[in-house]
């Protein structure tokens, strides 16, 4: 299955290599187990909101440590094969510099004869205590999720290599016009060169059009990231890596509506509940929220909507249950000011002020002061 | 509202020229309608399916003609008044080369005074005619959707110009690694420079980044182009022109079901009912349908899923009530060959035969004959 030319010599991350130890260890020791006749185990940590502490000062979800145990027995020899043949293939995948989507993986196992899976969602959950067992996330293990999203503009160089002549590609985000630099489904392998006070990111695809179209990031040396919605896996880990790496701030604007603070911007910031186990790896705990706060729509007269009963459910529920709008006083503050205003705003009502309101006046007037952006 | 320093000398279109020069001349009619004490009148085409036929030969669904008459009286000042302010937004849009997507100017109106829009569906049916009186696609007006949506990897340099300086920019997806060029909302300005010999057009983001990610452009001497799912306006728009200047085929790779075929081959190749006013610029008329074809699935030995009841549905109705289905026994023979199978295929598949058959045999087998690809 290894495509002829494909090689790992480019890639050079050293996480490559630490998998593959840990891969290669782990069949060690169930293969001595084999030999010696005794009953191989895995160990997998328990993958449940149970098994999840919270911790403000590394700032997201993580695991608390309990683990179950997977030894071979004449139940659990289905499942057992498959988990192996399954960590087979990451390490073929690492190998020959190749990915396979979820659904591409469950694909393959049709070939895995007794082993094969009869449904996607079983090999999807295989996959996952894979990822658990070996404490990475899915895409160093070279699966890659099936959506694509997130787009850059600005002051960023990416480096990239050409797989087949394993030159580096040095991408210029200045260099897009009024289109962008598309996010790949895995970024394990990619460099930064930036110059860049911060990383603006936005929640609509209209918003950022608007600031690429008029070269802000010029005016405002930053970096812009278009998340269209709810981030996917790939766009959250770009800019967790982006900022880490170069340590930069960054900036998250967004509708000023329950949905955009909880669903869209939580979820950048800390993760979610219901996959602890990578949100150490995709969420970004830098991140700080410049707007639309429930402020601004005073400050701004902007004109607004009326809640809707979903957004106040979500906004009762988040005060109550979320740990992070709970851990923030200023957060549940917020929530409860927006309730009782009972409206919500979207970015682009600054355009009542003008089009380009948003550039002249908004951000200028935020970015003067980003200590008073809500945590 | 134009931005300092925002200028139309480089986006150079004539097309831009044609669409003001119009504008002046609607504006100029109505002021010496009322110059002279007449009662000013616009003239719309009649957006609906009852207006609308097909001619196989142009390939897309198109306005039959029928004209509606708003006249400016007691009842219709209002919103006579609100489509003389939204084309006099669309002109300062186009001055100043800026854009507005559909919710900024509904947000824009609220400076209107009386004639505010209360609702965005309101200023959305006053922009749909207004494109339609010019009859001209609303991004050449200015207005632009929401959604963005559509990557591109491969033998093309897309040429697009800096805002600023007014210089070209050549952007060229070949060196973007594992990453892609992300469409812009608005595609009117870009010019093309390729050597492919056809662009290959992808549904799923997953199959898209296997074929980046295996340099595929290169062996093939093609464009890739991911339209993650139903293609967006600004994707198919981009295709078309691309496909046109270039004269070159655009091949069509999706999911075999009823979903892939219909709901996206179809809308992009020849548009889509509601909206025949636009199918002029956004159908790809000279789109083949490469894939998954339910032939395939028998002569590949594909792993297959049972079709679900709405699949049934979909490949009934459009045998029974779809022009382009019904003008092509070709399709109408594949929608019944698929509901006689009762099972449905992704094109990822192809996997099951090794993760990369389909870049070293199910492509290549089909690229040897175009001709055999449907209609």
């Amino acid at each position: 299955m290894p495509r002829k030319g494909a090689s790992n010599k480019n890639s050079g991350q050293g996480s490559n290599k630490k998998v593959l130890k840990a891969i290669r260890e782990s069949a060690e020791n169930i293969h001595g187990k084999i030999m010696a006749r005794k009953k191989p185990t895995m160990k997998l940590p328990v993958r449940s909101l149970s098994n999840v502490r919270y911790q403000p000062r590394r700032g997201f979800f993580e695991m608390a440590g309990q683990k179950k145990e997977r030894t071979l027995t004449v139940n659990t020899v289905k499942t057992f094969a498959q988990t192996l043949r399954m960590v087979a293939l990451s390490k073929e995948l690492i190998e020959s510099d190749d990915i396979a989507t979820k659904r591409e993986a469950y694909y393959v196992s049709k070939n895995w004869e007794d082993a094969r899976f009869a449904e996607q969602p079983e090999s999807d959950t295989v996959m996952d205590d894979v990822e658990a067992f070996f404490a990475v996330n899915r895409e160093q293990l070279g699966f890659i999720p099936e959506e694509k999203g997130g787009d850059v503009a600005g002051r960023l160089i990416v480096i990239d290599h050409d797989r087949d002549t394993g030159k580096a590609l040095r991408i210029d985000c200045t260099k897009f016009g009024s289109g962008a630099y598309s996010i790949p489904i895995s970024v394990e392998q990619l460099q930064f060169e930036t110059k860049a006070k911060f990383i603006l990111v936005i929640e609509t695809a209209g918003m950022f059009q608007r600031l690429v179209k008029h070269n802000y990031w010029k005016q405002a040396n930053c970096i812009l990231v278009s998340m269209g919605g709810v981030p996917t896996r790939a766009c959250r880990r770009f800019i967790r890596r982006l900022a880490d790496t170069k340590k930069i701030p960054v900036y998250v604007f967004v509708d000023g509506d329950p949905y955009g603070i909880t669903n869209i911007y939580r979820t950048l910031k800390v993760g979610s509940g219901n996959a602890a186990h990578l949100n150490e790896f995709f969420c970004v705990p830098q991140a700080r929220f410049l707007g639309i706060t429930p402020q601004d729509i005073v400050d701004y007269k902007l004109p607004t909507h009326p809640l809707k009963e979903v957004d106040i459910k979500r906004a009762r529920d988040a005060i109550k249950n979320d740990p992070f709008v709970r851990h923030f006083q200023e957060w549940t503050k917020a929530m409860e000011q927006l309730l009782k205003m009972g409206v919500r705003a979207e970015q682009q009502a600054l355009a009542k002020h003008g089009l380009n309101y948003v550039i002249d006046t908004y951000l200028p007037e935020k970015l003067a002061k980003p200590e008073r952006f809500l945590p």
